[in-house]
């Protein structure tokens, strides 16, 4: 389907195809030559390049379990949406060729912004969510090249990324072997402090239906958690010089995530809890357990030389890998009153 | 996502592991040479053939707008979601390569079928829905390979299908030109008329939190409705042999579907009521305005010689493309009592 069905929302038919000509022609705008065609027929045609792999990667956005429409803006769920998908395809080391977006929508959020008003409006919730996502698409040079809509209960988004790959060259999350050594990207919780703060602000907040205001002075702090930045120039580094022998993202917290790299690769991992970069003001449990800060965690052979930064991102070793044994925890966390095992411990935010 | 995170459901760790490895597990069966990595890592590696341009689509199903729970059994329920997805590609041509799954439930819905019991139970119901949708996929050689699951207040499903055809070959919708004749595979109207059917039967029944039973006599009655068989055969044929001009999938009605073919195309056309295939016992108006029959519906110019029947199913000359005059419907109806507007009529099945 291609964003053409005429009964998926029941809307009348004129409200709809206001909204399907709205998203096809803000689409329109990031087109790039591999998207052949993208919204209006049955299928997008994408046309990638000889020799490269595409990857493939799918992810669900449901609200109440992976936002709130009383604590995220529009925006902020948008840019939510694409930048895990986007982040897949970082931990791959793959370049986004295409973006499709599946979305159900109650019928309050679907209206399509008014063609013209005599006097300026707040733009309709689904204006603002393409708001958010398009402009992130944009940064990463990322078309919107097809989709659906269905009226739906509840809203959903579904994120589908297309990207392409030097064939044998992606990143794999089971492929980190003994000895090498483990580093991540960035920094570390700062997406689960920035959360906390802002289930404050919403707790504290009069109207409890709309998203807190975010003061000025608190957008930066609060920025890891509404507008994280997937690291696709980092993955596409790594790729390029073919320093990292496994990768993926941190989507679900460093203790969760470490432990399916060790369990896809067959190997254990020691981390040094002095090493890890902690993001102001996360405490060491939201570095270690926190989820959702889109960093890169990859392995490199000891031999590796990996630069300090790459794109102003900082790399930062933080462990290395171990044989795996039994009988001993699969991750360990290196600390001052010695080694402890460092159990999975990455949660659910909105549950 | 790759059908990988450890906690987007909220199930206990240990359900949801096994849920997953039930998935991977069969997944892995349909696997080919394409996917070159299939659920396991961040995203899944397709390697398309040289000279092959590649279809992508996205299909929503969502609870109690494209099917419910107390009329439809869980395989209906997957088979239907892939089958839309796969019409998509038969509409362009493509040779699906790939499918990925999105799939939200709530909780009661996502309980991983038991590895071994003493006594033999009904399987559970995501095991049921993943035999509908993986037996279709396997009749169709589309291997799963990948998607992402979540806890959902609301069944939903969001099914993304990857196709490959040759570089310039796709049957688009905007291609019709004046002067070419409309054809249509199959029957129209045979998911209209079972859907009737199936709502008399879910009425009369007295439990109604569950589906129907389909008494053997009616199964074949209602599969156009409960297991339709998208025609990709029928769309790599027409690529192969060129013969036609465009095409486009019967999902909303031969009436709403042929306008968008006329819109896309900025063309009219006429349809002779007498020459349209009528799938026993569905009306005249079922075979017009019914959605989801999903037969391809092409053109072809006038020279070229199109079968009788294409891998068994019958195509049929309907009517032709006309040039596009302001002030005459976009689609004309000829009928014994002259010549008709036909408008969109096509309809929302369970709002």
């Amino acid at each position: 389907m291609q964003f053409r069905s005429a009964n998926s929302l029941s809307d009348p038919e004129q409200s709809e195809q206001a909204l399907l000509r709205h998203i096809r022609s803000r689409a329109a705008q990031t087109s790039l030559s591999t998207v052949r065609l993208g919204i209006g027929d049955d299928c997008a045609l994408l046309r990638p390049r000889s020799g490269e792999e595409l990857a493939v990667t799918t992810d669900l956005s449901i609200a109440g379990r992976h936002f709130r429409l009383d604590w995220h803006s529009p925006e902020s769920i948008g840019h939510r949406a694409l930048a895990r998908g986007l982040s897949d395809l970082a931990a791959m080391g793959a370049r986004p060729i295409a973006a499709f977006l599946s979305l159900g929508l109650p019928r309050e959020l679907s209206t399509a912004p008014a063609r013209r008003r005599t006097q300026p409006t707040q733009s309709s919730w689904i204006a603002r969510f393409l708001d958010g996502l398009l402009a992130l698409a944009a940064a990463y040079n990322t078309p919107l090249a097809g989709g659906d809509l269905s009226e739906s209960p509840i809203p959903i988004a579904d994120i589908v990324l297309i990207g392409a790959v030097s064939r044998g060259k992606a990143l794999r999350r089971s492929t980190a072997r003994p000895g090498h050594l483990l580093y991540v990207t960035g920094a570390l919780g700062g997406a689960a402090a920035a959360l906390a703060r802002l289930q404050e602000l919403a707790a504290a907040r009069p109207a409890r239906r709309q998203p807190p205001r975010i003061p000025k002075k608190l957008e930066a702090q609060l920025a890891p958690h509404l507008y994280p930045h997937p690291r696709v120039p980092q993955g596409l580094w790594l790729v390029r010089h073919g320093l990292a022998s496994a990768a993926l993202d941190l989507s679900d917290g460093l203790s969760t995530d470490l432990a399916h790299l060790c369990e896809e690769s067959g190997v254990a991992a020691q981390v040094d809890a002095a090493a890890l970069p902690i993001h102001p003001p996360a405490t060491l449990d939201q570095a270690l357990n926190g989820g959702e800060d889109y960093e890169l965690l990859f392995t490199a052979p000891p031999t590796a030389r990996l630069p300090r930064t790459i794109g102003g991102v900082s790399i930062t070793p933080i462990g290395r890998i171990l044989k795996s044994r039994p009988g001993r925890p699969a991750v360990t966390l290196l600390t001052p009153q010695g080694p402890q095992p460092l159990k999975p411990q990455g949660w659910e935010h909105f549950s």
